[in-house]
């Protein structure tokens, strides 16, 4: 696999014109949205290299992870817009958080209770959840703008998640 | 911004193909790497919309929320293989902790000193650490692989990091 990833990576890289591009995000934005290989936040969004900071996980979730990563983006590279977005039919939704450690200690004899799987029932309410965190976070600015937003994978579409 | 960004988001989806596509990763691969704005993983690795999971924060640091995350991904949705890429020019590579939570605290008056942002000071370094760290993780399967590549921003190139 590596071998045809660094197949394909060398025809990227004879055509690459992005070698001057700077470190801070060019449109001073931050987006935080899942991992779900479904989904492709520069292409639905139309971000041009260099223009954003993408930070992705299981769920898109405003984990501390995530916050630590924002707490750089925005203090240290000067981005000024968060967005949060989670998706239809993400696998964070269905998900049991009991019923997955119980596979785990199964599979590997390990205890996983303590982890938080970060896992979700309801979409909007998770968004909302998730400005929110990102919004009262102690080390945010609070001049920072946070919104929320839900891609429906079905349709490849955006739509806006009001504050509730 | 969202203004704009949702505009975008309508010619993307005025032309989306991706409405059939499956959750589980169809390369059954997964991509752990940095936010940075410079980088779009998608393309310079070629990946076609519902290949591949990808996991993005500030360095691409194997953090417990990553780690929640391919423990996911590889449990969950059957994903194989495992990739690390950090890059040439990262924010995280200059950074100093320390430093940094001296700012947090004169701009927020917050104490950050419990928080590691897990910056580096060398980079086949830190792909050899984070690729031993998942490795390692008790929750991860023994059968899943695990490389790590380096990204040159100047030039859209990787390169493997041998194990060391």
């Amino acid at each position: 696999m590596i071998d045809e990833l660094l197949e394909a990576n060398e025809r990227f890289a004879d055509s690459y014109e992005g070698g001057e591009l700077e470190m801070a995000p060019r449109r001073r934005l931050a987006v935080l949205t899942c991992m779900d290989a479904r989904l492709a936040p520069e292409r639905f969004l139309d971000l041009v290299l260099g223009e954003a900071h993408v930070i992705r996980n299981a769920g898109g979730r405003a984990s501390d992870d995530a916050l630590r990563s924002l707490v750089v983006s925005t203090r240290l590279l000067r981005t000024r817009e968060v967005v949060v977005i989670h998706h239809t039919d993400c696998g964070m939704m269905s998900f049991d958080s009991e019923e997955f450690q119980q596979v785990l200690r199964e599979e590997t004899g390990a205890d996983a209770a303590g982890i938080d799987f970060l896992g979700f029932s309801d979409l909007d309410d998770s968004v909302r959840e998730d400005v929110e965190r990102i919004t009262t976070c102690t080390y945010m600015d609070e001049g920072i703008s946070v919104s929320g937003l839900v891609y429906d994978v079905a349709t490849g579409r955006l739509r806006e998640v009001d504050a509730g």
